[in-house]
C-alpha cells in the first residue's frame, strides 16, 4: 500500500473517488461522481452535448437531477421551450430527481432533500454548485459539456486544487450571519483570491452557524473564484443529513496536519454586518461605513439567502411594520418545502401584510431573470450573491448585497439600514443564525 | 324640460354624465368621467400622449388609477422601465390610487377597493375594463390617447351603444358559474355578436351569482365585442359596494319599458359547464361534449377567475389531492387582498401542498406575459378569458377556457376533466357561486 500523507477534506474526497490512497494539489485525477445536477438553462445544453457524444442512457437515473429554477414558471416562449427539452429528457431517461418549475432552486432543494451528502463528489452545471460543500462534500460547478460526459459515464477528471483554510475564531456578533462572514472574506481576498482553490471554512465561530448559514457561506465560494467551498462535518451537519439522506454516505474530515496553501485567520468578534457595494462581490464594507443610500427594491431570496432561517429573520423584522411606500420588497422562498414551512409558521402572512410581494420559488431577479428585474438607475438591496454591472437588470442599476436582516430593515426604511436604526433589538430576532 | 323616454341602465348613465335628460343609441355625447385607469402596458403610452397634448395636471388625482399588473414584478428591463415611467408620473401627479407591482390586477383591485361604483362612468386603458359593469356602472376600455384626453380634462366622448338584453331564466345548475354563462353566451352570439353594443345581463339565474361570479361575467363582454357589460344593481350589489365605496354614488336601473336592440333568453337549467376550445372564446362546447385531451398546464387566475370564490372552489377540489405529475398548475390570486384572505382561509396551503405553483398577483400567463408562458405544442386549461393563437405563448400551443372547478379537476386528472369524474360531489364544493 502506498504511503499515506495527511490530507485536507477536499483531497480525501478526491482520493476516495479516484480510488487511490492519496492525492496532492495539481494532480489530475479521474474520479467517479456521486450526483449530478443541471437546471433549465444548462440542461438543454448538456442534453445536446450528451446526444452529440453518442450517449443514450445516463449512468444512473437516481443520480442525475434536473431542476427547473431560473426562468420558472416560464417567462417567455424561449424559456418554456428550454424547460420542455429538459422535461422530455427527464421522462425519457426516467430521472428520479426531476423537479418541475416551482419546486425550488437546486441549491436549496438538493441539500434539503438529502441528495448531496458528506464525503460525496457532486458536479452541477451551475456556478453555485459549490453550495453543497456546507454538508462536507466536494461540489463544484462545471460546464454543460463536462456535465454531459459525467452524465454518460458517471466519471469526470479534475485537477486537485490547493486548499485555503479560513479560520473564524472568537464568537459571532449580533446580526452577523454566514452571509456576512463570506462577504467579509471575499472583501479580504478579492474575487480572484481563491481561483481554482478549495476554500475550507473552519473555526469556533462557525459552530454557532446553522446549516442554512453554512449553505449561504459555501454558496459564495465561487465569488472568490473558489473551485469549491467546504466545511468539515460536525454534529450539526450529521444531524441535518441523518434526517434526510437518501443514500448511505461516508463523511471524511481534514487531517489535523494537512497542508494548506495559505491559512487566513479572522476574528469574528471584529466582523459586523457587511455590504458588497456595486459592482462586485468583493467591494465590501462594514455596514456602519456605508452611506445610507435610498433604494427602489429589496430582494430577499436566491440560493444564497432564500432559506428558512433567512425568511424567519426577515419576517421578525417586518412583523407589524410596513414596507416603505417607494420600495418594492420581493420575497422568494428558495423551495416549495421552505415556502410551505414558512406558511405554517405564519411568515408568508407577515410578508404579505407588510406589503412584500411573495413569489413562487425561482432564481428570478438574482440573475435579472424575471420577477423583479431592475430598470435604469434603480437601486436594490439584495440577499443574493452577485452584483456585477447589469446582473439584476439594467446596466445602470445598482445592487447592494447584504444579509436578510439588513435587507428587511432597508425595505422598511427605504434606504440601506441596520435593523437597530429602526429600534429593533437583536434579542427580538435572535434564535436564528 | 325635454320629454323623458324609457332608457336602459347604460343609456341612463350616459345621459346623466352628459348632463342631458335622455340619450338614444347612435347619439354622440360628451360625458364627464368618474374614474380612469391605466396599467403598466398602457400608462406609459397614455402619459406620452398626455404630455404631447400639452397637459400638465390630471383633472383629479383621486380619480386616476395606475396599476402595475401585467409584467409585474418586472420580467425584464423593458417592463421595469415601463413601470418606472408609470411610477414617476404617479408620484409627480400625486395619484392617490397608484398600485405598485404585486398589489393586484386592476379589474380585481378597483371593484374590491370601492373605486368603481353603481351609476358611474369609468374608462380604462385595458380591454377588460368592462368588468366593472358587474357593479352597475358603465365601464369600457379605451385606447391610451383617449385615456390621456380624459386624464387631462375629466371628459370624453362616446357614441351611445344599442343594448342587447340577455335573460337567464330558471336556476343555475350545479358546477355552473358566471364564467360558464358568459362562455355559453359568447358561443351563442359569437365574438362579434355584440360589437359596440351594451350587454345587459338579467334574469333570475343571476340572482344566485356572487359578485365574483358577476365580475367574471361582465369581464368577458369584450370577448363578444361588447362596448360594455352591465348588471342592474340588486341588494347583493348594494351590500358589496356599501362596505367599500370610497365616494358617494347614485345607482340607476333600466326602465321596465326600455328598448333593446335584441333580447336573448337562455334557459339556465339547460346550461352545463362550458369550455372554449382553441382558438377562440366563441368556439364553445358543453364540457360533456369535449374530448378529454391530455394537458401540460393549468392556470387558475386572471381578471376573470382569480377571485376569492374561484380560489375557494379550486381549493376544495384540490384539498387532499395532488396535481398530476405531468401538469404544472399555476395559481395566481388576482390581488394582494384576495391572496391574504386566501392565506387566512388556508387555501394557499392547500394549493402548495397539492403541488400547485402559487405566484404573486399578476396577469402573467393569461397574456403570455410571464409566470407560465406555454411552449411549442403545449396544452393548457385556463380560467382566463382569451385563447387566440399564441395568446398564452407559442403559436402552436393551445388553451382551453373553463371555470375554476373544471380547471382544478383537470390539474388532478392530467386531462380535461369534470370534477364529478374524480368522484367529487357538488355539495362538497358548494356554497360558492
Amino acid at each position: 500500500m502506498a504511503a499515506q500523507r495527511p490530507m485536507t477534506i477536499t483531497e480525501k474526497i478526491l482520493a476516495a473517488h479516484a480510488g487511490v490512497p492519496w492525492v496532492e494539489p495539481g494532480q489530475l485525477v479521474e474520479v467517479r461522481v456521486d450526483f449530478l445536477m443541471a437546471n433549465d438553462i444548462t440542461a438543454p445544453l448538456a442534453i445536446r452535448a450528451f446526444r452529440e457524444m453518442g450517449a443514450t442512457r445516463v449512468f444512473d437515473p437516481e443520480r442525475v437531477a434536473i431542476v427547473l429554477s431560473h426562468f420558472a414558471p416560464s417567462k417567455d416562449i424561449r424559456s418554456a421551450d428550454q424547460c420542455k427539452v429538459a422535461r422530455e429528457f427527464a421522462r425519457e431517461q426516467g430521472l428520479v430527481h426531476y423537479y418541475e418549475m416551482g419546486e425550488g432552486i437546486e441549491h436549496a432543494l438538493l441539500p434539503d432533500r438529502g441528495l448531496v451528502l458528506p464525503g460525496e463528489l457532486v458536479l452541477g452545471a451551475d456556478s453555485h454548485t459549490c453550495t453543497y460543500g456546507a454538508v462536507g462534500c466536494f461540489s463544484t460547478g462545471v460546464g454543460s459539456t463536462d456535465l454531459a460526459y459525467a452524465m454518460a459515464t458517471g466519471e469526470t477528471w479534475l485537477k486537485v486544487p490547493e486548499t485555503l483554510k479560513f479560520v473564524y475564531y472568537n464568537r459571532l456578533q449580533p446580526w452577523v450571519t454566514g452571509k456576512d462572514l463570506i462577504l467579509y472574506t471575499i472583501g479580504r481576498i478579492s474575487c480572484d483570491g481563491a481561483t481554482y482553490k478549495a476554500m475550507e471554512f473552519t473555526g469556533e465561530a462557525l459552530a454557532d452557524l446553522s446549516m442554512d448559514g453554512r449553505l449561504a457561506m459555501a454558496n459564495m465560494a465561487i465569488e472568490a473564484g473558489g473551485k469549491n467551498g467546504i466545511f468539515n462535518p460536525d454534529q450539526r451537519t450529521l444531524d441535518y443529513v441523518a434526517q434526510r439522506a437518501q443514500r448511505p454516505f461516508s463523511p471524511v474530515w481534514s487531517d489535523p496536519d494537512a497542508e494548506y496553501a495559505e491559512v487566513y485567520e479572522f476574528d469574528a468578534a471584529q466582523i459586523e454586518p457587511q455590504v458588497a457595494l456595486p459592482w462586485s462581490p468583493d467591494n465590501v464594507r462594514p455596514l456602519s461605513q456605508v452611506e445610507r443610500v435610498p433604494i427602489d427594491q429589496v430582494f430577499i431570496g436566491s440560493c444564497t439567502n432564500g432559506r428558512l432561517d433567512d425568511l424567519r429573520t426577515a419576517a421578525r423584522i417586518l412583523r407589524g411594520r410596513r414596507v416603505h411606500p417607494e420600495v418594492r420588497a420581493i420575497v422568494i422562498p428558495a423551495s416549495r418545502d421552505i415556502y410551505l414551512q414558512a406558511l405554517k409558521e405564519g411568515l408568508i402572512e407577515i410578508f404579505m401584510a407588510a406589503g412584500c410581494v411573495v413569489s413562487a420559488s425561482t432564481c428570478g431577479p438574482c440573475l435579472g431573470g424575471h420577477m423583479g428585474v431592475l430598470g435604469k438607475g434603480e437601486r436594490c438591496v439584495s440577499t443574493s450573491n452577485r452584483n456585477f454591472v447589469g446582473r439584476m437588470g439594467h446596466p445602470e442599476s445598482e445592487s447592494y448585497l447584504a444579509n436578510p436582516a439588513v435587507a428587511a430593515a432597508s425595505a422598511v426604511a427605504g434606504r440601506l439600514c441596520h435593523p437597530e436604526e429602526l429600534g429593533i433589538r437583536y434579542e427580538e430576532v435572535a434564535g436564528v443564525a
